[in-house]
Order: C-alpha cells, then sequence, then structure tokens
C-alpha cells in the first residue's frame, strides 16, 4: 500500500484562524519542527497577499531541511489576465520554492458570484495556470477548492475543473471540503468517484465546520486519497482546518498505512505542545491523543479498571503519541484516586482508613468555592498533609502590603511589594520589586523565607494561569491561579482561589513554597531512614 | 422515517470531565433548560456511587417536564450477588425515575480482566438486572459497553449480551463505543448488522479519543440507529462524550432527520453557552455550528467572497443555530475588513484611502505586542479614530496607585486605589476600594469622571478576561486583559496588554469608558445632522 504524504497547512490556512498570528521568526521555528518530525510539505504562506509571507520565503531559502519541501500558496490566474501579466502568479515564481500549490473554483456557484466570470473562462484559468508553473519546473498541487460541494451541484463541471488541471500537468489534485458542511459517507463517496476517474494521486483538504473533518479526511485515505492536508491541532479560519494530531496516529494506528512521520510518532504530543507554545495558543486539554487529558481517568471505576488492564480505558496505548496516562482527583474520583496519591506521598494508610472520607468531604467544599486539584497536585498532597494532621507550617504570614504606581500617563508602572513572616520565633520583614504586583509580592516572599530556607532559592516560577470564574461579575469576579513551580528537579502545580487576583496567587505561591519544604524534608528522612536500615 | 431521539448525558457521563463538576442546583437548572429545548432523555446521574445525584433525583421529581423523561443511570449487578439485594440495582429503583440506563459487558476482555467473572455469569447479571427493572415498571435502556470493541473481539459474544438484554424486555439497546477509538466505517458497519439483527430501537453512544465521536454518532444514524446519546458541548472523561451541539444541526440540516428539538434549533447556540456558564467552562471558540469564531471571516478574500454570497463561505445559515457572522480585524484581513468597520463608524473613507494601509500597520505593530482587536472591537475603532486624527481625550491621566494589603494570616485582604486625572483644566484626584485591585481601580476611575460625564454612571463592566501570554515567563508574564463594558443599550469590548496586570487592566478600562463617551457623541452629533437635515 501507498505511504500517506502528510501536508501541513498550519502556516498558512492555520494562520487564519481567530486569533492566530505569528512572526516570520515563529514560522520558521515552526517549519523547522514540522521537517524533524517528517511532514513531507510544508505550506508556508500566501505568496501574493502578504509581504511576511514574502519575507518568510526569502528566509527558508537558507535552511536545510531533512525532507520536507516547502509550498508556496496561490490562486489560478485572474479572470481575463494573461497568466504571464497576472500579478498572483509572478508572486509565486517569486517566492522560489519546489512545490506550488495553488487553489481554482470546482463550484458554479463560485465561478458565477465571486469570481464573476464564465465557466469556461474559469476552466482556462486553471489550465494557463497550471501550464505556466510547470513550464517553470514547478511541482504543482492543485487545490480544488469547494470540491464536493461543486460535485454535489454539478459532477459533469467539477471534474472537468479537475481535468483542466490534470491536462495541464497537475501533480496531485486534491479535493477541498472548503466549508467544512459534508458528511463523511459524502466525502467518501465522491472522492471514491474520482479516485476511479482520473488514475493519479488525489489528495484530501477538510474543514471542521461540522466537526467531521477528522473522520472526513479518514475516509477519504480508507478509499483512495494518498495526501492530507491539515493543521497541526486544527488551527485555520472559522471552527478550523483538519486536525493532523488526530489524523496521523488514526492512519498509522488504525487504518494501517505507513507515512513519512510513522516512526516519529511518539513525538506527536511535544510536537503538538510546541506549536501551541510558538503560536501562544491554550493547549486543548481534551484533544484527542495529545490532550492533557486523553488519557486521564476521573470515575473511580475506570481508575479501577485501568489498574487492573489499561487496554479496558484506553483505546490505544498513551506512549505510542508520547502522551502519558493521569489518575484525576475529584469528588467523583471515589477513595481509590486518593488512596493512590497517599500512598505515593508515603503516608501509611488503607482504603478503609477515615481520612479517605475526610479527605473527600474537604476536597468537595474547596471545589465548590472554585478550587480545582486535578491541575494542582502539590496543593492537594498538602490538603492531604493537613487532613492527616501532618502538615508543618513552615513559616506564619504577618501580613503583606502590594502597591502598583504610576505618576504619570507615559511613565512605567512600578510594582512593589512589603511582606512580614514569622519563622520559629524570628519575624522577617522585606520588600521586593516585579514586573507586575504578583511578580513582586513573589520576590518579596522568596527574600524573606530564603535566610531560613535556603532551598528555596532554587524554585523559580515556570508557568502562571489565570481563570476568571464568573466572568459576568467583571473584575469583582472570583480568580483561580494556577501556579507551577520548579526545583531543575521536579516540576509541581498549586492553586489557589479569591474575588482578590492578589491574595488568590498569594496563596498558590504559598502552597508552592509549603510544597518545596514538605519535598526536600521527605527525601531527606526517606535517606535517614534509609541509613537506619543499613 | 422515525425521529432521532436525543439522549443527554451531560449530567452524567459529561460531569467526568476533567474540571467538571456541578452542584445539585446547577443540575437541576441544566435539566429544566433541555427538557425546553426539547431534549427527550436527561440522565441525571449515577444513582450507586453518589449521594449528591441522589439529591438530584429526590428534587428533581418536584418539577414538572415538557416532554424530556429523566433517567437514573446504573450497572447490571454485580457478580454472584442476587439481583434483589445488589446494592446498586436497589438505588436504581429509588431514584424513582421513570426511565433507567444501566450498561453491561459486550466485550470478553472486561468480563475476564475487569470483572472476573465468566462469560456466562454476565450474561445472567445482564439479563437479572434488565428483568428485576422491567417487573418494577422502568423502561429499560441497555448501554451495551465496549460493544464495538466486543463485537470485533467477538460477534457471537457482543451479539449474546445485546440477545439478553433484548431478551429480558430491554426498551433499547444502545452501542457504545465506550474507548472511542473506532473508525466512522467501523461503526456504520457494526451497526448495520445489529440493526438487522435484531429488530428493536438501537442507539449509539461514542466517546470522541479519536476526534471522531461525531462522525461515528451520524454515521449510526445513518445506518439505522434511533437513539443519540451525548453531552453538550461534548464535555466528557479523556477527550468527551459526542458532541450533540455538532450532532443535532447536522441531523436536522443534513441528514434530513426528524427530532423534538428541531424547531427549537435557532437556540442550539445559547443552550451551549447556558450549559457551558453553569457549569463555569471556558466557550471553544472554534466549536462547530455554536462557537463564537464558527462564522467569522477572517481573510480577506472571504470576507469578500461572503459578501457577495454567504453561501459561498457558509455550510449553513449562521442564524438556524441561533449564531452570528462576524467579520474579523488582523493584519491577514486586508484593506476590506478596516474599510467596513470605518464605515459602521461612518467615516466617509474609501479603498484606497491611505489612511486604511496606516491602520493596518499599526495593527501589525500592536499584534506584535500581543494585542487582539478581534474580541475588542471598541479599542479597534479607538485605534482607527486615533490613525484618523478624530481622537479626542476626554481625560489625561495624572497617576494612579493600587495597594492591596493584608495583615495577618485570617484578615480579609483590602484593595484601595487613588487616581488622579485631568479634565480640561480641572483635576480631579479620588479614591476608590473593591474586591480585588482592578475593581478598586475601576470603582476610582468611574467616581473620578462621573462629575465631568454623568453618562459614565450608567456604564458597567460585564465581562473580564485574563490571559497569560508567555506563561512560562510565570509572573513576570506579559497580559493581555479584555474587559466588556455596557450601558444597557450597548455592549463594546476593549483591550490592554502589559507585563503588569494592572497596568493592561487599566488600558482596557481607559478604552471602555473612551469609546462611551465617543459613542455617545457621535450619537448626538447624528441626532443634530438629522434635524438640520429636516
Amino acid at each position: 500500500m501507498k505511504n500517506v504524504q502528510i501536508y501541513d497547512t498550519t502556516l498558512r490556512d492555520g494562520m487564519q484562524g481567530e486569533g492566530v498570528s505569528l512572526s516570520v521568526a515563529g514560522k520558521i521555528r515552526v517549519a523547522l519542527r514540522l521537517d524533524e518530525f517528517g511532514v513531507d510539505y510544508i505550506e508556508g504562506g500566501f505568496a501574493a497577499s502578504n509581504p511576511k509571507d514574502m519575507e518568510f520565503f526569502r528566509e527558508i531559502r537558507m535552511k536545510k531541511f531533512k525532507h520536507a519541501k516547502v509550498a508556496a500558496f496561490g490562486s489560478t490566474r485572474h479572470a481575463r489576465t494573461p497568466v504571464g501579466e497576472d500579478q498572483g502568479t509572478l508572486k509565486l515564481i517569486e517566492a522560489q520554492t519546489s512545490v506550488v500549490t495553488i487553489f481554482g473554483k470546482a463550484w458554479r456557484l463560485h465561478v458565477t458570484d465571486v469570481l464573476r466570470t464564465t465557466e469556461d473562462e474559469n476552466l482556462a484559468m486553471i489550465r494557463d495556470t497550471v501550464a505556466y508553473l510547470k513550464q517553470r519546473g514547478r511541482e504543482v498541487i492543485y487545490d480544488a477548492e469547494h470540491f464536493f460541494d461543486g460535485y454535489k451541484d454539478s459532477p459533469t463541471y467539477a471534474m472537468a475543473t479537475l481535468r483542466s488541471a490534470l491536462e495541464a500537468g497537475a501533480d496531485c489534485l486534491v479535493l477541498c471540503d472548503t466549508r467544512g458542511g459534508c458528511l463523511p459517507h459524502e466525502i467518501a463517496d465522491i472522492t471514491r468517484s474520482v479516485v476511479a476517474a482520473v488514475a493519479m494521486p488525489v489528495g484530501i483538504h477538510c474543514h471542521n465546520d461540522a466537526e467531521l473533518a477528522v473522520a472526513n479526511s479518514i475516509e477519504a485515505v480508507r478509499v483512495g486519497a494518498v495526501q492530507v492536508q491539515g493543521t497541526i491541532n486544527g488551527y485555520g479560519e472559522r471552527c478550523g482546518n483538519a486536525n493532523l494530531c488526530a489524523i496521523i496516529p488514526s492512519l498509522v494506528l488504525k487504518l494501517g498505512r505507513a507515512c513519512r512521520c510513522k516512526d516519529n510518532l511518539d513525538g506527536l504530543m511535544d510536537l503538538s505542545r510546541f506549536v501551541d507554545n510558538v503560536l501562544n495558543t491554550l493547549h486543548v486539554r481534551q484533544a484527542a491523543y495529545v490532550g492533557e487529558s486523553a488519557f486521564a481517568h476521573k470515575a473511580g471505576m475506570h481508575v479501577n479498571a485501568v489498574e487492573k488492564n489499561p487496554r479496558s480505558f484506553e483505546h490505544v496505548p498513551p506512549e505510542t503519541v508520547g502522551n502519558v496516562r493521569r489518575i484525576l482527583i475529584s469528588e467523583l474520583s471515589g477513595g481509590s484516586n486518593v488512596l493512590l496519591k497517599a500512598v505515593e506521598m508515603g503516608e501509611e494508610i488503607s482504603k478503609s482508613s477515615p481520612e479517605i472520607r475526610e479527605v473527600l468531604n474537604k476536597l468537595e467544599q474547596l471545589e465548590k468555592k472554585g478550587y480545582q486539584f486535578e491541575s494542582a497536585d502539590a496543593s492537594f498532597k498538602i490538603l492531604i498533609q493537613k487532613v492527616l494532621k501532618r502538615h508543618k507550617a513552615f513559616f506564619e504570614l504577618e501580613g503583606y502590603r502590594v502597591i502598583v504606581e504610576k505618576r504619570g500617563k507615559h511613565e512605567p508602572c512600578l510594582s512593589e511589594a512589603t511582606i512580614k513572616v514569622k519563622v520559629g520565633n524570628e519575624i522577617e520583614h522585606t520588600a521586593g520589586e516585579g514586573d507586575g504586583p504578583v511578580n513582586a509580592l513573589d520576590n518579596a516572599l522568596r527574600r524573606a523565607l530564603t535566610r531560613f530556607y535556603p532551598a528555596i532559592a532554587k524554585v523559580a516560577l515556570t508557568d502562571f494561569s489565570v481563570r476568571i470564574l464568573d466572568p459576568k461579575e467583571a473584575t469583582a469576579a472570583k480568580t483561580r491561579v494556577i501556579i507551577e513551580s520548579s526545583d531543575g528537579t521536579d516540576t509541581w502545580s498549586t492553586v489557589g482561589v479569591s474575588e482578590n487576583i492578589i491574595e488568590a496567587s498569594w496563596e498558590a505561591l504559598v502552597d508552592g513554597v509549603e510544597y518545596k519544604l514538605f519535598k526536600d524534608e521527605q527525601a531527606a528522612r526517606r535517606k535517614r531512614t534509609g541509613k537506619n536500615a543499613e
């Protein structure tokens, strides 16, 4: 069976997503990473419309790729314009990529209502542009825009547009569901007919407007398509493009198709996160295969079953796509999950201990107030310590004050925090500055504690997220802050909730510091016990 | 053709999603709303495992429903336990719902590895439990858990489990893809065989672990299933359940199936938002049909085409599902979009005006800094005013100071802001308190300006969102704040960006106030011009 080619359009179609944009440097980072992962084609941008994309094509030429080919994207020539004088077509040549992808119209509605030209002129536009690009040595991928809608309207005309591209020498014909509204069986039926009719490579390009883009892409491959176009994490206009992070593993693991990136499948989650980070987009926890929740078990019964046999509730082993299994803590999760965490912490506790019930009750109360421990493991461990009466307060807060001040429209905004803490019988009263109020408070807290606990100096905050819990209360709304801390060896997360963002951050900061001290003590104790046992 | 029944399990399976939980009161609000929308079945919770769910069943009995039936969820009896003594089964009766849904095992792997019993005992468990519930007058829906995986392993055994339920009197047999890993053609093939074999109503229950749950549900209906189980917005464990908000419109608008909620389809987006709000879950902008971006056009070419004929880039008219078309502003959008906004604001400007280019340049600079105007229309309009040199500063900032103070661990955290502004030649220096620093600053700003601009008193903040732009910078990260304001008549959104959350909020607050004053001035001018023209 032939390899399926993966054609990534994150850098072009993905950029049309709401809230998505990328600098040239960012685009280059993504392109290099896609090449490393083993993608076959990287569509870099729209040659005609955007100076930034043209700059990308200039810079990417200097880069060495392992395998991927870079494609410039554009359209067929304008109506009633000789192709050699068509600005868009000239820009495509100017981009100097080995591959050029152009879209043309396959649906009569677009020919008459949008292009406002004749059906014949549209066919000529396709033919001329493909031929012109072929004459200049390009590999030409022809995107038949709105192909499925066009085919449903008139199979004859839609096929005529494909034949124009084919006869002019196109290397691959890509069928596009541009409005994203076709159903899987329609995609399968129409793609099957085209594959039978054209005897050349056919590709598929789907949009997700009916939440069917992944299914539609898979169905097309199943009936004979050999190229899949999509974007990492499904970025794209409206509801997005077909999500390659969901398509690739299903093609490889379920449909048994080979593709170049097959051997790097265990790097898929990292790739997904990397692109999220470069695009500054929130990671979708629920995403298939690569989401943080994709292999997270919450229901007590499921946790129980997965412990007996992971296959019972996991459709593929998480590690095949670079993901990991997670056990979640919540009021729904029941005793097994709490027990697992407690044992992980070295507590000697059994399933029937009354403390397990007590932890669940406390959890329920706090969840009602807006706390969430699923992503704040360290705060949950501190909570268990408190219920078991093993919690040690490493310091006591006497008070803090945070001041943010601006002395004129164009003056910088200054943040300063003072803090007073008691450790044993000693009082420490100190201050810190920062880029914002939370940063200042964080700096002051570290400074106050480092004298007593030098290990604190090693802790750095590595992530900070803010969630407004009842946005309709606007600036008086409850805020949940989750902070991730790291000491270079371990990483842990903590949570705080309050109407006051400073207070919520403070809670999370304190848990973050306390967890570090608790963790170090525990490690020291283990070491001692180990020695005693010798 | 028979109606398709919509079976909602948001309140049961949806609650197993990471970060999702709901109080009894919240569950009741959702149930009433689902009934109003026209859902056929509402699965309220797990009778055996959760006291909160039992309380829900008690309370929901007092409520009057228009059409929906409430179902209690549970499992077949335990192995080697007489059904009349099985605690889970007794709880199902205690829930006093007219419908009971129980799941049983269809896959031998679960029988041996998870239940650790024999294949025959599993069949008896199914038979006994269904019969017991039927004898007590319940409508019994039988969820065949892991049916597709079970069928792939052994069609004979999987069918034997269905027959046990059928012979004991089950009213509907629901085929579940519990691991969420089956492909659309597998679902279609297996469902088709079952429908042909059992001659009774068959339902479908899919999970989204391969991003295929919507497609799989639609395929099952296409080949004969008459009940679809899923959740609003696709909440659920791991990657979620089949998303009813994507399935219902495709069934009605594309597959031509009737269902009870068909007439309320234009309330779908409101329903989706309502449940998001009650669950306190972030709205997914990209969601099919109901997402804020679902009909948002960004690419200049698309905007242009949609203006000529909306069908060109919209698979269904947005109003059929209660959504609206939106035109987005970004560096990609090109002149047409900017022009549209400017004209909307009453500016006399043409496509060739140099100001259009100037606005686009400014936009690009600001987007690089982290600003986003797609969701901050009012800030964008102020930006246009600034470029056109029509912007009027209604006041000047001389300075502000925000203090957050806590004087002991258990003391409340106080927030106070002082502010000094200049309006014309007058200085106003005043202060405000609040639940948090931004709330205090907001209060102080209003107080300072109301003397000069009484209309400000009518403005209330209605939404507030915070986005950390580079989370890895932790508390020193850049923050984007988006604020929604309303004066009772209109609603508008503004944006601010800074490393300091207070400063970012300040920018958005100022734009919010200025936009109100600008809008009022413009309305007054229109009124005058109107009068002059008389």
